[in-house]
């Protein structure tokens, strides 16, 4: 039903199904991953009114299983790109995989996906930052709305102002020679 | 063989194959797709010394075919995510599907996917801006090395010195009141 890509890797089309309505991936060396596409193979749709959340699990640094809620894929929006890279922080949301325990190896993430009902889909709040259509919008619209246009780093500037603010308080006149 | 995926659409994995070495997938409504996830399917690898070279082709005011280069797949690297959504530039690159007079729809462009010697690749050079991991590390390395930096427009820099350096012709000692 399901399918995982790791950007640059082989695709991977069978996950292993936990429970009737949860199927998980193996991310393998998940510290060198960017992004990861989740989308449906094509083959079975979501039962009428359903849909699937769609979960990042990492071990912390005590071997806990760390959950985070990446977003959704639907009938309607059946595939989804997410930037796991960025999502080291280890606050856990709630997540529907508790009972299951997975085994934690270091190196090895997982990719979880849990069929329900839309309604409840839509009363859950994914992790900031793991979508990558909202980080492309905030790029665009924040960093580069005009793609000839150059940015300075702020401590940068900052830096040039208390040298010239230190310079000036030392010769009022140093800027005119 | 390949497979391709519009995020946010279903997965496609039966392109169109115009020639012995050559694969062709259609994508509607192409001006609303941000990235194309270009993949093996895992089935058949590259023959010994091959790999794919990812071409992006769509019509331009004329209808005429655009071609521009994306990227590679190979069996070390079999997937790549690309953006699309930047390309409308219509500077068109070399590319091998010339002979293949694609029908061209104003709603819908093509990935192109030709299977060329490892060495031919190599001497190949992607459009600018489609790579999404190269966007992510200029991004990360050249923008933001530290999350909690901010930046500066660099004409909003260059607009306040011109201001003072105004104020500072009018009143040389005007920063000082």
């Amino acid at each position: 039903m399901f399918g995982c890509l790791v950007a640059g890797r082989l695709v991977q089309a069978a996950p292993q199904q936990v429970a009737e309505d949860k199927f998980v991936f193996d991310l393998p060396d998940y510290e060198n991953i960017n992004h990861v596409v989740v989308f449906m193979l094509g083959t079975i749709p979501f039962p009428e009114g359903m849909g699937g959340s769609v979960y990042f699990c990492y071990p912390d640094q005590s071997g806990m299983a760390v959950w985070q809620l990446l977003g959704f894929v639907t009938n309607e929006k059946p595939s989804a790109i997410f930037k796991i890279s960025g999502l080291k922080s280890g606050k856990g949301s709630q997540h529907p995989f508790g009972a299951m325990n997975l085994p934690q190896t270091p190196t090895v993430a997982q990719i979880g996906i849990s069929v329900e009902l839309l309604e409840n889909l839509a009363q859950q709040t994914p992790v900031a930052n793991a979508a990558v259509s909202s980080v492309d919008s905030f790029t665009e619209a924040q960093m580069t709305p005009n793609p000839s246009e150059a940015f300075i780093p702020a401590n940068v500037v900052l830096k040039w102002y208390e040298n010239f603010q230190r310079r000036l308080t030392q010769n009022p006149l140093f800027w005119k020679t």
